[in-house]
């Protein structure tokens, strides 16, 4: 992983984690990911660092760019003693995308474009070319055995997308794929929770471990992620009947906590839940979180009618008929305009079911009544009572919303599922 | 960095790039950033790979909670050959916590908790323990030199809203403000532009190498983001004026697509833009996430009155007075549609100021003539003719719907500029 905008954290690394998961899933035990700027010396040093350690596959991503500053392929080239060889056919191909793509690029045939078009197309002797999905070709640099052996180099463009586009030739490629023979068996189990805490978990998985032999061959991490707490277990084949008796001790202590053993995720749930009605939302605090992460899923038109983001009292009340007087009487952040957003949000938005949030995200705003924090709930269901619950949650604004984005999902499932 | 939920991808880690610009503003230059997973051995090896590079501070974060899996302390001490020795007023400290957040925890006293509470509560002999923002408090052990010196390591807990709590703790404890005495006097300066490619900026740098003495003396990365293409500069305070003229060159060529040079996002300028005005979004395809990312900022509702999630066609009739004819006439994504959205939720929501988006996020509902990423733009202002704009977008749903919320931000600034 290269890049100064990543080590300096301007930009998040969506890479990393996201090639994680393609490694796991092909049976590949990632042992560490690094993170460095463009400085060459930087580079090198945690390529020497991996090789050390003796894994038997880096991949990089970042640093393929026409700038100067995008060092990649030379730097690998010099640690692998491989030289650096122009390649014409895919120096005509970069140049073809890019005249197709900005068709009045000056200097196309000569100039900066070409000097920075020649720097995409150097390939290392005995290396592979990974065709550009963006105009950076990635490459794929055979390992080395020997005293110091090199391992099996992939490098892969900087940019999420083009970076993903390029993986399955990534994989195909010869000396990846003979990597790839050798991985692990491994199987992997995710149990998902909410309401429950970590140390509850650690407690009970101290527990399991007088009562199940073997405990110990499952590997176990834990992970609080917006309210929720993920248990993923990896785990050979042949364990599998231990990871089962796991299962059993943890649905017997946090049985109602426990909301999904298969992967699935509130979302995934909320549709299934859903089963065929559609959905609106009417929002205060997270002032539209919910609506996009509803509307994040291809084919949600199909049952997200819409939702209001009621920041102002009389957007509450012209849009989604709260009645002014409730609001005066109780406040804009109380179970009675929670109840009556939701009910007009389902209303107006025509829909089987509507979740309302109304709340104080901070920092400003709290009383001591109702600290920040504070955030009330509607649940309106065609044909039922309407829900309301009023909860508060700790962190600053941008923890409070999300916080309340997940429960109301979370919220929206649970009363769904009541019969 | 510790974490298999990190490393595996499950989480994003948001510790790394927040440390890394905390350290950046106190001067200090981050060389690399590892993660690496539960396992002792892969942390033991790290912490020798950064020691070898000459560090003076290592900052890791996680594994402190109260679970088995959690090794990151005692792996540590092990590294700096330090003894772990229980501190019993911590271990009180982290019960008292415990008994104030879960009153009827079982336990507490002895048993499984209170296992936890003492694996929490030891400190290796020599180093500094950091009070807890959660129940794990942080330890600070200072450098050792010598034949294999150790640099002084900082021992953070991994929730982002704990680490970020205890770090002026730490930043303050002895051995830390003794590295931070060392740090360089660096400036940073970020040029945003918005419209411009990669490319064409290499170009340019190119041709300033040839204008520009010593601009090898700026350390430039850049950096594309949403759409948005940032250029950071680090430079030592003498070579303040060879980045002036870089900035000149810049201005020069690029003087359209370039926004911000004070650091300021395009957020904050749709604050100063707006000017005591307030504003108002009608969203389709992003589903909410320009009100969203309106009202992210704290004070937002003295500007914010609202916004319309009009997901259906119905929703854009009922709620913001779309005519159903000009939807049947022109389709839901049409210029059209688009101003008749931003004109009902100005008037319905109370605005001086309402954005709509309306297009085919997909990876469904695309045509010949409005294929996928096709997106059409509505700004209306009072007492102006409504502004519209049809733009098409690359990638998937997640980035089509993230480069139209970028999009409309800058709309919105564009049109309020005008004059």
């Amino acid at each position: 992983m290269t890049g100064t905008e990543v080590l300096t954290g301007r930009i998040a690394d969506q890479n990393g984690p996201w090639l994680s998961q393609q490694l796991l899933t092909l049976g590949v035990d990632v042992a560490h990911i690094t993170i460095c700027g463009d400085r060459p010396a930087d580079l090198t040093a945690q390529l020497r660092f991996l090789a050390d350690q003796g894994v038997d596959l880096v991949v990089t991503s970042g640093g393929l760019g026409p700038t100067a500053d995008d060092l990649t392929v030379a730097t690998i080239a010099e640690f692998c003693h491989r030289e650096l060889l122009l390649d014409p056919e895919l120096e005509e191909h970069i140049a073809g995308i890019i005249r197709r793509h900005r068709p009045h690029t000056p200097d196309l045939d000569a100039g900066p474009t070409r000097i920075g078009i020649r720097k995409q197309a150097q390939v290392p002797t005995g290396a592979t070319a990974l065709p550009p999905t963006g105009t950076a070709p990635g490459v794929v640099i055979p390992a080395v055995a020997g005293d110091r052996p090199v391992p099996t180099i992939v490098v892969l463009p900087g940019p999420p997308a083009e970076l993903q586009a390029m993986w399955p030739s990534a994989i195909t490629s010869p000396a990846v794929a003979e990597v790839l023979t050798r991985a692990d068996d491994l199987q992997q189990g995710t149990v998902r929770a909410y309401g429950l805490h970590e140390a509850q978990l650690a407690e009970t998985l101290r527990r399991a471990e007088a009562e199940i032999a073997d405990l110990d061959r499952l590997e176990i991490t834990t992970c609080l992620r917006h309210g929720e707490l993920d248990m993923v277990t990896r785990f050979a084949s042949g364990d599998a009947d231990v990871y089962r008796r796991l299962l059993d001790v943890l649905a017997e202590h946090h049985g109602p906590q426990i909301f999904s053993t298969d992967g699935s995720t509130i979302d995934d749930q909320l549709i299934d839940a859903l089963d065929g009605r559609s959905i609106a939302t009417a929002e205060s605090c997270t002032g539209g979180l919910v609506a996009a992460r509803l509307t994040a899923r291809p084919g949600s038109s199909a049952y997200v009618t819409g939702g209001v983001v009621s920041y102002s009292n009389d957007a509450k009340s012209d849009l989604i008929d709260v009645p002014a007087e409730m609001i005066a009487a109780h406040g804009a952040v109380s179970e009675q305009v929670a109840a009556a957003m939701a009910e007009g949000a389902r209303r107006r938005l025509e829909a089987d079911v509507a979740v309302s949030t109304t709340g104080i995200a901070g920092p400003d705003g709290g009383t001591e009544t109702k600290p920040v924090g504070t955030v009330c709930f509607g649940v309106a269901i065609a044909g039922r009572p309407t829900y309301t619950l009023t909860r508060r949650f700790p962190g600053d604004r941008e923890r409070v919303r999300t916080l309340t984005t997940t429960a109301a999902l979370h919220l929206v499932v649970a009363q769904l599922e009541r019969r």
